[in-house]
């Protein structure tokens, strides 16, 4: 099975690709961005992007988003994680949330995708803590402010291997795998 | 000359037609929402916006968008004014400038007006700074935090009328009226 994934960020790309190969799923890579709308839900952004996709791309495809929804903050910066990380940075999240002794936070990825003329919604979910300072260099955006729960490290303190072991976008991408492999046809 | 303005505040839609009436131009209230799109300016998210309103709307329309840009902050809020008024407040942006000495903002509104195949786009600012805390309690969003420059009082400590004298989106539909005033086909 062969399935486009569309998206301009090359890692991502490489990251999917390795994991569904060991479905037999052949991802390549369709180097493209898509309007994105201004909504409170990653998917709702993909189901939008998708009524437009379905007419431009041939073929199956999958896009995705994520995002950090810190509920002290009523789910801010959510949809807009990656403006609000290049604008406010991890220094503008801790201002924030100075004062504030409610932590939680989840890091959410979705999946989208395209097979046949069906939409199929994959989510995953990393649960954790927002830190009272920034820890660790490793990975990237908000990744050193942000405890997955039951760890003592951030994200930033992790291996990418250790990161990836139970990151939200590892966690999507095996319910993605999971559905593939259950529903395969070579 | 009729003119649809696609809007679902109807405060915003009875202050602008009823400038609008004094050159001639009748605007119609269309009460329907459309896709805004993630990005950096507001002239953006109308022209994507009007891709897709070209094909379902008929006759001539206006619409617009508003933010508030704080250049310590990168612009931030800007586009997302109006979601980061719901999950931060005024509060938020308070804690996000403090210690900060550079306070300068610009509140600014663009108008889109499609006639005929043509779109025209319509800017109006106006410059101020951040206060230290909230004053006053008229107007809605930034306005307890927003100083016009020149002004000794926020939006928030001014009547509806001092502040439509002054506002960004009375200027836009200044400039606006100035171009249908100098460009009327009755």
């Amino acid at each position: 099975m062969t399935i486009q994934f569309i998206t301009t960020n090359a890692g991502k790309f490489a990251e999917v690709s390795e994991k569904l190969a060991a479905a037999s799923v052949k991802l390549v890579h369709l180097d493209r961005g898509y309007p994105e709308i201004q909504t409170d839900r990653l998917e709702k952004v993909l189901k939008y992007a998708a009524t437009g996709l379905d007419d431009e791309v041939k073929g199956d495809y999958l896009i995705d988003d994520s995002g950090l929804f810190i509920e002290a903050l009523g789910g801010f910066p959510g949809v807009y994680s990656a403006y609000v990380q290049r604008r406010l940075g991890n220094a503008g999240i801790l201002k924030l949330m100075a004062g504030e002794t409610y932590r939680a936070a989840t890091f959410q990825t979705v999946f989208l995708l395209r097979r046949g003329d069906e939409h199929e919604v994959f989510h995953g979910d990393c649960p954790g803590s927002i830190t009272e300072s920034e820890r660790g260099r490793n990975g990237f955006g908000y990744d050193p402010i942000f405890q997955p729960q039951g760890e003592t490290r951030t994200f930033g303190e992790m291996s990418l291997q250790e990161k990836n072991a139970i990151s939200h976008r590892a966690r999507a991408v095996d319910v993605l795998l999971t559905h593939l492999s259950a529903t395969k046809e070579l």
